[in-house]
Parts: structure tokens; sequence; C-alpha cells
């Protein structure tokens, strides 16, 4: 699907939210942007594995428009295997002519290897030089890896809490790849995980489609309760409104 | 609290969404504005009976401008109960000089008679002359009522889910005590219930606060599942957004 012009307004409004140049030199990790849409009852979708339309052609361009900001976009297995997503970017400074190196690398945090990129939409579209091959983020590498398959698996260890430590995994992705910006987009447990993590995310996007999705549907809400921000701006757009922020840093 | 002065751009934003003069001569049922505070993950407090800010004053201040433009503004017996609220005016056209005349008359969804008036902030505004003594919508009468209580029972049958028949209460309204338009603020219950009901819901005015109240809060969501809205418009203040909608009539 094509996408609509990007509305003017919002470039400068997502100015101060993008990585920027200066931080990708003198920082350890990198710059990681936390963005999603959610309906105004806070859900992502309809129901588990069920892709819904929530925000308006207008915010979709936005998130090309970040994706060409970003070294690589990061989402779960869950929406990789619900979603089968491209990930790619199709926007552009110079409109119609986008090369595949203007899109991110995903980035799919998949600890069991439960997702494929065999058949999927990212590997149609790697064949198509329209996007670039993933790196998945494993607890430990599959035996027997085809090696014909364009992919990468970085090892990390899991936390206590049967959870990558997120710091430490970003580092890595810096270290190894070269990766100075990532924005995660998904799904609701990666989501909900790093809106708890102020030292690792740098800027908060959400796009807030006026629907309702109702109690069935997947929720972004952290569990651990309140969590206040700073620096908050609003777009509106035709239907959608679109905030930026960053998450409060705790003070010690 | 003293009141911040309403930003002014607010005043063309909410036009459309008001009771019309019009409106009330030719309509059965009073003019219904359905009104609350969310946060981004669509919690209205972080816990039940725990009052909350979720909204900059600016939002507040737009709240006691909806209450003027209303007859009657109307909350369950939950929030009644929790928050022990007003329900007043403190906003009018000039300024400082407010009359209880401004203010809507409370109307308590209580069908079980839990909550009481005697000893409320509602009776001491009301003695004060700053406020309206309420209307109780109630199953059944309290027998033993106080006489010197200035309070007002409203009888009403409970329809086979238990839930008492909106379209019907909001006719009584009207024709027993000529209220021509209502807000309703809450809690929960009222909202979600209300969301499924657009033959009865003339407008939607939800402020957005930018923060996270998790998973622990109290939820707006429609138990029924998706809605749409219509007329979309949005408002962004300092911190918070507005959003002003119709919910989209149902297709017979």
């Amino acid at each position: 699907m094509a996408l609509i012009p990007l509305p003017e307004d919002l470039i400068p409004f997502l100015k101060e939210y993008l990585p920027a140049t200066q931080f990708k030199n003198d920082c350890s990790k990198p710059f990681l942007t936390l963005t999603y849409a959610q309906s105004l009852d806070s859900r992502i979708s309809k129901g588990k594995g069920q892709r819904t339309v929530i925000s308006h052609l207008e915010t979709k361009t936005m998130t090309h428009y970040l994706r060409f900001h970003h070294d690589g976009i990061l989402i779960g297995c869950g929406t990789a295997l619900a979603d089968d997503p491209g990930l790619n970017c199709k926007w552009s400074p110079i409109g119609d002519t986008v090369s595949w190196r203007c899109s991110p690398r995903p980035i799919i945090i998949d600890p069991h290897c439960k997702w494929g990129y065999s058949g999927s939409k990212m590997q149609e579209l790697k064949s198509q030089n329209s996007g670039k091959s993933p790196i998945i983020v494993v607890l430990k590498r599959p035996a027997n890896l085809d090696a014909n398959l364009d992919v990468t698996y970085l090892e990390a260890p899991l936390n206590v809490e049967g959870r990558f430590d997120w710091l430490h995994l970003l580092k890595l992705l810096k270290s190894e790849y070269g990766i100075t910006s990532i924005m995660a987009e998904g799904g609701a447990i990666v989501i909900n995980e790093l809106l708890s993590q102020p030292t690792v995310v740098d800027s908060l996007i959400v796009t807030i489609g006026a629907k309702y999705l109702g109690q069935q549907g997947v929720e972004v809400s952290p569990p651990a309760g309140e969590i206040e921000l700073d620096n908050i701006t609003w777009w509106k757009g035709t239907v959608d409104a679109v905030m930026a922020a960053r998450l409060r840093k705790i003070q010690c």
C-alpha cells in the first residue's frame, strides 16, 4: 500500500524526539524510541493475533518517517508471528525513490526461537531489495541452521525474571552490529516492559486512534503502576492525536 | 481550589458538542454529554476509590465550563462514595461571580441507596448556596426519609440485565424535572455502559492526561467490543489532549 504525503507539521513536532547524530557518538547504547498506536482504551489490537487498523494513513506515514530515522526496528516474536510484518521503510525525503538502505534492520525478540524467517514477509522484502534481513535475539542459537537463510542470530542471556536485560541487549546491538538507534514498535509485552525502563527509552511516541477496541483487545498498561512523563507535546491529525514525550527518570 | 482561566481556543473547539437551545425544544430526552479524564492507558483512577490527578488545571477549568452548560451532572454511586464530589460549577462567563444557579443539578445513580447525602460535600455546598441538591435515582425510595434533607428521590425500574434503562431514565429526568441537558462524568461503570448507547449519548468529550496509571487502575473500555466515533476533533493543551466526538449510530 502506497503512503500518503507526510503532514508537514509532523517534521518540527518530531524533531526533538528523533535520534540525534551527536547522540550516536557518545553513548554506549543505541538511542531507543518506543512507538506504537493505540485506541482510546489503550488497546493495540482487538484481540490476540488480530491485525487491527487503529490509525489514519497520515500517522502510518509518520511510522515510516520514523523508520527512516532509525537503524533498527524491534518487535517481539508474538507480533512477528501474528502480523508477519515487513518492517521496511517506504518513506524517503526524495519521494518515490526508496532504497532498501533507508529501511531499518529488523530485530526480533525471540528467546525460544518461535518465529521463522523462512517464508516471511521480511524475507520476501529482502529478496526484492526492499528491506533488510533481521537479527533474531535468542537465548540459544538453533542447531542445523540453513546457511542460505540470510538471517543473524544474537545470543543473549535471560535475567532472573526470565527476560532479556534491555540495557545489556541494546549495548550488544550497538557493539556487535553498529546499530546506533532503534525504534521499538510492539507488541504489548515489549511495550509494557519498556515503559518501566526510563534509562533505556529515550523517546516515547504514541498515536491515539479515536475509537474503542473493547475489553477483549490487547492492552498496553504498565504492570508496575504509575509512570510519569516529561517534555510532553501533542500533535493533532485528521482523526488521530500523537503524543511525544520522555519517560521521567527515576530520582535516586 | 480556584480555577485558572479557560484557554480561549477551547470555546470554539467545544461549541459544536454543547447542548444547543434548539435541541432542548424538540427532543423527548435530555442532551447527554459523556465526559471524563483518562490516562494514556485508559485509567480514570489509580485504584478503586483513589482520587487521582490526571489532567492539567486548564482541562479542570474546561470541566467547569461544561458544567455551566448543562442542567444536570450524572455520576454513579461508586464515584459519589469514593470521591465525595461537590459537582457544582465554579466557572461563569463573568469571572468570579458564580451563582449557584450556574451549577448543574447532581444526579446520582444509586439503585440500592448506598450513598448518603447527609454530611456530603454536596450538602455542604448546597448549604453555602454554592451548589444544588441532588436527584438520587433509586429502585425504591428509602423508608423513614428525613424530611429536612433537601434531596429528591427518583424511582426507576431496572431492566432484565439489572440496570436502569438509560433512555427511559433520561426521559423521566426531562419530564419530571425539566432537565434538558446532562453531562455524565463517571465512574467506570457508568462510562462503560454509556459508550454502548449511541442513541442516548449526544457528545463525547475525553481528556487524555499524558501519564500511565498502570494495570491496577480503574479502567474505561467497553465490554462489548469495538466502538467507532464520528465528528472527531482534538484540542491540545499544555500537557493534555482533549478529544470531542459523537458515538457512531448503529445502522439498522
